[in-house]
């Protein structure tokens, strides 16, 4: 990014309206349009002054609490390097050295936790109707902690994935795809598949596609979603992706068939989830702790995948997309044919050459992070950052 | 607190003859009234500078580390709070990913992690005549280290709960009570009831009411220790307990009857605890590694408990306090009846009349323990705070 | 070390020809003595400047990973210390909280921790052929990255214990006998005894012996590797060490008598180590996951090790050193004959002499790891410091 490119920005990103002050960030479609665009454009301003060694350090003190339900690396390193970068402490709530139970103490751990805390990143995705109304249930928390005055500040909430949505990787895809088309306009009339893909693994939650379609829909883009009878996805969010098609005058449609999807498509996204209901059935089973039923439904679960390995993006399907070059994206990782397993959702071949490419849509994650952070806590972030444009304090000195 | 009361506490902290500079906090009786009357006022001042946008960051680097021998969310986050706040970072000292054992190799780890320490906080609560030794252990370690020139500075060591103390509730407990009753010496003459309370579980340390009962009765309160037979504390503490009481002009009884510590008390703190010599079978039994033992200790504790259901904190017991309206604390979590357990410490309306109250109290502990860190490593604490509210840099830039 | 010897310090180092910049630290043999002088003057720079209350924080941000795949106290602090000392926030990469295999992912994880690092340290040392090989594909995936636009810097990696080398521990040995003899130059035709000793336990890596007789065999000692019939080491570290022997004019023997190594020796190493075909052995049962063979190994092994148990560092054999008073070193914890085992590597009354100074030669280790983090990181390292040494930003201010 040029130096005017990022004075261009700043200059945007202070005539937006957007609205995000000491609001947390819990699913994209809760966002304005001047939300989701901010906070776009606040990861690449960031992204640039990082680049240019100018520091970010708005804070000289304060924690970044994450607390991590479900296994994270990417998202894991993300949050702490964006809570760093701006001066913050990442600290792990390790739910296991302490003694949390869900429900009830969830408001007093809220409060115990965020006496100098300033913000909350939670993963919460292994349980559907509950990940992203736990987040809530800490948020009302947090609200009446302030409130009441108990706590000095409010932290806000960053929601790191949960049953509904994963906006720090939908973000972070959005970005991607700004770069990639060069403008967010540029994405109108632009096809996406968004398919399943078969996976020897089972339980993949559901929130990437969800989140995907749902955010993606708003920028008029013919959004197709494709996956065998049976993988259907959360009912609300399907609903989500239809208004925005109707809304921003692009389109939405649900198929079973990945050939349709794929065909003519300009970005395509193939990633495996688990159906809906046995999620559902899943979670139940969880709460029963009811390992034989778990285990019951996991063999069900991996035969019924085995009937759909030819849901693999390969090089032939690939060829049937727009100019045989559409851009492959994944949230990572991958499940490789080949190479991390037998049969998997890509072809090594397809792979390997949007491998680089799957590595660096993964790099503005910590950046949109450190956007929502910003954003949230700072009233007057534009100007805060076009200043800092024009001090450039030294990140690294000497 | 006012920019007056800030100032005035300044003066009065600059005014007292303390002697913090390089000493450990392992006991709040080891302390004189000059130490804890500092202590408390640094923390109210911290609080006031944070709540007023100061940094606090006093270091530039240095580690604050960590020992937590049992599991803690509330001081843990405390302690990690206080150490980024004075620009400290905390690393805990994870025994179970290197390998350290108990006896021999002590004086070694001390060492070892302590090259560029500042603090080192410990928890060790779980076994009757240790968890204090420990420390100490570590102390001496540390003090042959820093003479000998293998450590460049001498790490202070707080206690985060032992099997004696818990100074760092303790000490925010005192702050909640100097705020509640308008200044410490008003407490002279109010009754404080420290009373065990039914709880379905068991081996819930000593280290809470004997440090209520060490601390408070210096205050001239009137402490009132009320337990079932055989619910007996440490009997080193009662006479801390009894002595204070003697020497301050308080009193202090130990009663069989919740109803008689709960008549016209001003304080209450009904709480669970495993009886003494429970804890001391259940040290040999733990270092036997009789699981046997520990299962049949456990039944017949559960089974005892069982006969005191009745020692429930409830509306009527609460209506036999000075007015009806004594100030209920906790050091939480407590043990809720039909909310957290079927029976329990409380009951669930009045916990929840209570509920923010016990939340603000808790949140006196990361400036406590910040206090109990700046007073034992500055010699001129008084004069760098008074020195930071006249600067006044910034926490949060921009 | 006076202001006269760090200015001293300063100027030696400015002259040195060393080209560390943007290189990685993974065997002392791939680094030219100059660099190795280099790391050691700054490792003693950057103590000196650390006891004069000079800040080091050269960062504002950014992270130091770690990814420990064996057990560490002593150099999990020394990394995080020295990356705090720096202005980075050390973050642990627990491979167990992510979803991490080894091999094909190795390239995107690599990326995935690295869009805001600056250094990452890897300690591998539990699979022969293996652990300095992951490195390099860490090593080579963060070229990738870089190269590739992923990564805005190509964090540098820090050995932190390999199956071939341990050079963050033989740097802080090199230091101590550098401060202990008088001067690098001291160390010509002084004798060091590299020597096996019994242990009660098995397995331990080859990685210190072989690091030491891999570095000190280039200061003209005279290194003698003692060990018993069987307990070779790495053959490849072996002929390091008669090549340096040849090249810098010193001697290198092997022999299978601890009292020949020990004889008239300046420097004693006694140290146990599993046999180099044993390790080839564990590698392939580990692969395999074969319980019952690795059980088997370590019976056979264990019984073995029972053979040598006259292999003790005691007073008699010390008696033989040089004056009998030869310098103990131990890279800790040591196994020491009635205190931490039944019989170990060294007697109580010899470890007890010795033991602060085996402090004292560990707490070099978190300066030397600052100083290969700085050496690597900032091409006017040598001004940099010099700047600092003038300057004097407080460390601790107050």
């Amino acid at each position: 990014m040029t130096t005017n490119s990022v004075t261009a920005k700043l200059k945007e990103l202070s005539k937006l309206k957007f609205d995000m002050f000491e609001k947390d960030f819990l699913l994209t479609w809760e966002k304005s349009d001047a939300d989701i665009r901010a906070t776009v454009l606040t990861a690449q301003i960031i992204r640039h002054l990082y680049g240019s060694n100018v520091s970010l350090a708005l804070y000289q003190s304060g924690l970044a609490v994450s607390n991590f339900r479900d296994q994270s690396t990417r998202t894991r390193f993300s949050f702490a390097s964006a809570a760093n970068l701006l001066g913050l402490m990442p600290v792990d709530l390790d739910e296991g050295k302490s003694q949390i139970a869900h429900g009830e103490t969830v408001r007093e751990t809220a409060n115990m936790i965020s006496f100098l805390t300033k913000v909350i990143g939670i993963r919460d995705d292994m349980f559907i109707g509950e990940g992203n109304k736990y987040m809530r249930e800490v948020a009302s928390a947090l609200d009446e902690g302030h409130r009441e005055g108990v706590l000095h500040q409010r932290p806000n909430i960053v929601n790191l994935q949960c049953d509904i949505d994963h906006p720090t990787q939908s973000m972070a895809d959005l970005c991607h795809l700004k770069e990639v088309f060069g403008g967010l306009d540029k994405l109108k009339g632009k096809k996406l598949a968004m398919t399943w893909a078969y996976s020897p693994s089972y339980g993949k939650p559901l929130s990437v596609p969800q989140g995907i379609i749902g955010l993606m829909s708003r920028f008029g883009m013919d959004v197709s979603l494709a996956y065998p009878e049976g993988y259907s996805l959360l009912p609300d969010t399907i609903k989500v992706a239809e208004n925005n098609a109707k809304k921003y005058g692009g389109s939405f449609k649900v198929t079973n068939s990945m050939e349709e999807a794929f065909k003519n498509a300009d970005v395509v996204y193939p990633k495996s989830w688990a159906p809906f209901n046995v999620m559902v059935q899943r979670t139940k089973l969880l709460h029963a702790k009811d390992q034989a039923g778990l285990k019951d439904l996991e063999r069900r679960c991996l035969d019924n995948n085995a009937g759909f390995k030819n849901w693999e993006c390969n090089e032939k399907l690939m060829s049937t997309t727009r100019n045989s070059k559409a851009l492959y994206m994944h949230c990572l990782p991958a499940d490789i044919t080949g190479v991390s397993c037998k049969e998997g959702e890509v072809s090594a071949t397809v792979f390997e050459k949007y491998r680089l490419a799957t590595y660096h849509e993964a790099s503005f994650k910590p950046f949109v992070i450190a956007a929502m952070i910003v954003l949230s806590r700072f009233k007057t972030a534009a100007k805060i950052l076009a200043d800092l444009n024009r001090r450039r304090p030294k990140r690294i000195s000497g």
